[in-house]
């Protein structure tokens, strides 16, 4: 088995949020796939935040793609010069207003989706957070702050209401973190 | 809290695969987006697949976006007049040959990236399943079929080996299943 070997490559675009690249592969059987989409955006992270009353912070936002309203953990990407925990650190406390003085505990990284992006999410738990600042949000963004108790989650969860996959992923890792 | 208005669209391809579509949007704070991406693509299925001595059959191949060689879940899309369950069977039968009396079991649900992409991952859990017939492959597709036992699986979870989260998630989803 062997990688496909690139013959021509350019960019459609190239964005502050990802740009978008085409190849033309060449594959070991020798055939030729002349156009080849690959989304490259920089890796993504994000964290299963909780309170020491066992609330977990969810942000409520509407998404152009999926054309409605989702239910997600915090998320966002590394900014120049930055580590990845201190890169959600500042997301979450920019999206919810929340922090903690625990550190984020790593629960994985992986491709998003390696068939068409190139890039990874890695995710955390962060417990014992707390309410410390206003949110801090860019102007695209209109985020609302949810504090679900646990178990509410878990029955919402089970009810097919949270309907992120990242986001049922990074809780279904934080679980065993939680008694 | 609303959703954008779309002021004007219009398509940077349509593949068989997917389409990308380019929209200019209007915020309800009266910000405009000049250019937003959408990958349009259809609904996904895949499956975790084990057979009678839980093992779990895995595909490998090589993933243009993500430049490696990736174990993953069957996977694949309903082709037309196709049932979900009816594609996810016909997909693990094509890429594995593996086959099961058993129906498909609904995992779940979830919009894969709803911040840039339109479409849904639909997972299942299929037991019993057991070798039926030889791959049958697309010319683009090359497909090493691994059976693992589930003891050695969660080992390779563990240990970072999986790092499709696809793949992963399902498995997550699918355990409540295995005893």
């Amino acid at each position: 088995m062997q990688k496909w070997k690139v013959l021509d490559s350019e960019y459609l675009y190239k964005t502050a949020h990802g740009n978008l690249r085409k190849d033309k592969c060449l594959l070991e059987n020798d055939l030729v796939i002349e156009q080849y989409h690959v989304n490259e955006f920089a890796d993504w992270v994000n964290a299963v935040v909780m309170t020491k009353k066992q609330e977990v912070i969810l942000v409520k936002q509407y998404r152009h793609g999926g054309n409605d309203f989702f239910y997600e953990v915090p998320a966002g990407v590394a900014e120049e010069g930055e580590s990845n925990t201190q890169a959600i650190k500042r997301e979450v406390l920019e999206e919810t207003g929340f922090q903690s003085d625990t550190e984020p505990i790593w629960l994985g990284e992986f491709f998003v989706n390696p068939a068409t992006q190139n890039n990874k999410v890695i995710s955390y738990f962060i417990p014992d957070a707390y309410p410390a600042s206003a949110q801090n949000l860019d102007a695209t963004e209109n985020i609302e702050v949810h504090k679900i108790p646990i178990i509410e989650l878990e029955k919402r969860i089970n009810n097919g209401e949270i309907l992120q996959m990242f986001s049922n992923f990074a809780f279904l890792l934080a679980k065993k973190h939680i008694n």
